[in-house]
């Protein structure tokens, strides 16, 4: 059996920055190439990052990407790295968007794969299954392929496959076995959720196993918005064994030599690189409608596989879900400052849980230089609240201010009447316009610091707490931050690190300090018991009925669902957020804002 | 030829209401019946409204739509309605979501009509074409139909259709043709965009002709958030002949005897109501795959055609684009103001054209009685200004205050270091926070009153002139924004009536009035050639060579282009707003947030 060197490169591309995107792929050929790889592959929509959404429906961006594939074929043979074959994800057209009066029927933009050797594109794959749901909006934007694209590499044959096909029996991968291929990579934009990474090794074992062969999954790394890319790349054989698996949420190279099945038959015709030849009439091919495209590359067995020690990409080790989701929210956090060209943060300090976590995940993100916090104390505050974001920023180190918003409160109020709630929301605008002013003038990004369970049930202030232009914890139930929060000071306890979180502002009962004595228990369940039911509503799409059936009080779930069910107009205008569960107040979750439905009995 | 006597109810369901749209049902078949229809149709989705949205995966949404359909059906004949068969719009499923685990292929939810007849649903019709483009997502919601419903009444056979099938040749209607009906009707949930009934004649007239039958041809009419849905009802035989039309923007029984041909074949089995038999193997149906499934209610012909005097709809006048745009915004606001049970609005007044348009918008809307304006003057605000925002409300009769921020803008500048950029962006920010201190005292929602070429440059204040619940002009471009206010005034002038916007808004430079002698033309190119370059970029999709191409200046390409690709981070934060061209800010122009893709040269 020949043993290929697989190179699989875990890699962070950003949306648009296709000259950067490529830069990345000859850098990781070059160190991949030195390390002696056979074949090597990155992710999904490698070159033009994921996903681009409406800028598909822009001929000049297609173009871009087009053209952009052709010079890094051409880059990397003048980089002397043209002889290992790079299988690469890019942005692809062979017609107008379907939404062009000039569309044709099957024809439009691809999601697709190349195959880079030799300075050029000597094969391509277009996805088959275009994911629509949830964060996926794939049928607006790309035509499915119904081609197996399979290379003759090193004498081994590979069939390319993109993401979603790895999701659906009977496809691509099932014509993989009729084609009979020792290989298929397989390459992603698979964004994260909680406990992805346990669903996502069974999947690759079943296919592999449809398949009939041995499967590199690439996936990429890095945040795009809303979405969190974890990484979590890997090779699985035909019989279910895993071989190698690479960290979530880090870029990561990752080599393992595998050994695969030497194609049995010879690849037909002259082994020309860069000529696609249609199989000639393979009945397994053709019983699904999927015609095989053979390109061979080269029949060139290494003798005793690559050269020197062989390379074993070692398994890495599952962490907790409190460390998982913690890293995903640093990484999504970090990327979002970053790639939109933020140098710094600010966050209001309030000496609360949400704000102490939003800060600690900040300063892991980007450091304490790079963090300020401001406590913006009303007449309110306890000195507790005080004491404890001060305690905060000593134990991580990012820049403190206070400014106290009386005198702006109090300006407003000599000018307005205003009474209850108007007074409570005046502050939370206050510190608002007092952050939109200090963002403006040093050029920092406000954080958000509401988490989800608040937004879900409207217990923040439009234009007020809600301000800013990213928020961590837009998709962490309050439950689940004070779980992050222990899991974090715990974490640092076991490194000797100093714990970033003060004790108090876990411990305490959480409130928003608007009205002499407030609680958020005076307005809301137990959050115990509030998570509870939002789970079961929101992420679950249960009913009042089976939220009842589920043991909750009938009383709780109906004033829940109808703080619910009004808090979807505030919830419209929130900021986005990283995602770290398969349902998101944001992008994913699509309700009307003008809707008289209601779950609960009125 | 039997005559049949059409009625089809253009109205406006509210999306959730099941028992207030269900109520309209009722109401306007009474209605029908006493004019003595013989057929009556509602839009798409009636019972539910639409569009739904994610509201589809919540099960006991699916159940509570198909437990109102069963209802109404019994409701009607309790109500002595139950002769005349009626078409109407509901959401059916007939398996779980396709996101659900349990989902089983070909099934799922269903965009459906269903026609009632005698207390009994007595046939059904699952859409076919499911829109996934602009504001469209059916194909994330909806499991395609594959089976044409005909149902015989009065001796005709009449085809059921929903909305896009009217869109794509070789559907149903071309079944329809082989399936020999005399009639087809398509039920709409058919959202206004600029000139679209130009655009709706021709089609269902093509329509018409392929499927050698009359279509009845009923949409809604109404605001849904950012959709407005204009109605336009009509009826246009096979050889293309405009029978009626009504108008667009309001409720209307459009009633109309149609001439239509009796079904030749005697349709077979007994005439039970309520029993659907498959046809018994009709070649021209099965040779496209579309099962015909044909539903014997009468073949009882009129013996003269309807009672009385023939009745006819007339064919409502077409309007100008303005007056058609004006009409458009007017019945956006009026329908999410009430539909969300807001009593009133409040609006900034500066004396510009913009917040002029705005409120001129809202008092059509809602009366004078309804409407707050405030002029918040600073001390750059231009005597004029003030002026001009007195005259407005003079004109108008709406409710007029005058708040001066100067003391909280002071307030904050004596307590933060502010300059520049950011002591013109306080101004707006205080003036946010007034208004919505004055919203949440005294319940009004918040207009903004930011137009489109603003919102595409981000020539605005996010949290400042950017708050909201609401944007009449949120799709307009400024060029145009003068246009609907010059035409506004020239109608009101024509009825004898004030016109209501000053003609000093109107006329004089357009300024932001946040320092000393600011004009927008000192950061912006000329409106006209800036609404140019936007018109081709946002809504067109073209690219920056294609701009210059087209005649524009490299240069100022250039500058807009990385204005708004800059832009995009505040739009994603704007408020919903009503919908009036085919590409709108909001909902349907989907852009990653992080994207370094540019089109202009760096």
């Amino acid at each position: 059996m020949p043993t290929l060197r697989l190179a699989l490169a875990q890699v962070n591309p950003t949306v648009g920055d296709l000259a950067g995107n490529a830069a990345i792929v000859v850098d990781r050929t070059r160190a991949a190439v030195a390390a002696g790889a056979d074949l090597i592959a990155f992710p999904e929509m490698m070159l033009t990052g994921y996903p681009v959404e409406d800028l598909v429906f822009r001929e000049s961006f297609v173009a871009a990407s087009r053209a952009a594939l052709r010079g890094l074929a051409a880059d990397l043979d003048a980089a002397g790295l043209g002889s290992v074959p790079v299988v690469v994800g890019y942005l692809d057209a062979d017609g107008p968007a379907t939404i062009s009066a000039a569309a044709t029927p099957g024809r439009g933009p691809r999601n697709a794969a190349a195959v880079l050797h030799g300075g050029q594109i000597v094969a391509s794959y277009f996805k088959h299954h275009l994911p629509n749901y949830g964060v996926f909006d794939e049928d607006r934007y790309f035509v499915p392929g119904d081609t197996l694209t399979v290379v003759r590499i090193a004498g081994v044959d590979v069939a390319l496959t993109i993401c979603e096909d790895l999701w659906q029996a009977g496809g691509p991968f099932a014509a993989a076995r009729r084609a009979g291929v020792g290989l298929v990579v397989n390459i992603n934009g698979s964004p994260y959720e909680v406990n992805k990474d346990d669903v996502r090794l069974p999947l690759v074992q079943r296919r592999a196993a449809e398949a009939g062969a041995t499967i590199a999954y690439v996936n990429m790394v890095g945040g795009q918005d809303e979405l969190v890319f974890d990484g979590d790349s890997m090779i699985v054989t035909a019989d279910g064994t895993l071989l190698t698996r690479a960290p979530q949420f880090g870029g990561h190279l990752l080599l393992h030599d595998v050994e695969l099945p030497a194609a049995t038959d010879p690849a037909p015709g002259t082994a020309t690189t860069g000529t696609a030849s249609a199989a000639d009439g393979s009945p397994e091919a053709a019983a699904d409608g999927l015609t095989v495209v053979r390109v061979h590359l080269s029949d060139t067995v290494p003798a005793a596989g690559p050269a020197g020690e062989r390379v074993d990409g070692g398994i890495a080790e599952r962490v907790t879900d409190e460390a998982e989701i913690w890293q995903a929210l640093v990484l999504g956090l970090r990327d979002y400052v970053n790639k939109n060209g933020f140098r710094s943060v600010v966050i209001a300090l309030s000496g609360g849980i949400d704000s102490a976590a939003v800060a600690a995940i900040a300063v892991d993100a980007l450091g304490p230089d790079r963090v300020v916090g401001i406590s913006m104390p009303s007449q309110f505050s306890s000195e507790h609240s005080r004491d404890d974001a001060a305690d905060l920023a000593k134990r991580t180190g990012l820049d403190y201010r206070t400014e106290p918003i009386q005198p702006m409160v109090d300006a407003f109020l000599a000018n307005l009447s205003l009474s209850g709630m108007s007074v409570e929301n005046l502050q939370a605008r206050v510190r608002g316009v007092l952050l939109m002013a200090v963002s403006n003038q040093e050029g920092h990004l406000v954080l958000t610091t509401g988490n989800k369970s608040e937004l879900a049930v409207g217990y923040s202030t439009l234009y007020g707490d809600s301000v800013g232009g990213f928020n961590p914890l837009k998709d962490v139930w309050k439950s689940l931050v004070w779980k992050l929060a222990e899991w974090r000071n715990a974490d640092a306890a076991r490194r000797g690190a100093q714990p970033p979180i003060p004790e108090n502002s876990i411990s305490k009962p959480p409130s928003a300090e608007l009205r002499p004595g407030q609680l958020d228990s005076d307005s809301l369940p137990d959050y115990a018991v509030l998570d509870a039911i939002l789970t079961g509503y929101v992420d679950g799409d249960l009913g009042r009925d089976d939220l009842v059936a589920a043991g909750h009080d009938p009383a709780v779930v109906d004033r829940v669902l109808r703080m619910v069910d009004i808090a979807e107009y505030k919830r419209r205008q929130s900021a986005p957020g990283s995602k770290i569960s398969i349902k998101a107040f944001g992008r994913d979750r699509r309700l009307p804002i003008t809707n008289r439905w209601r779950e609960q009995s009125e």
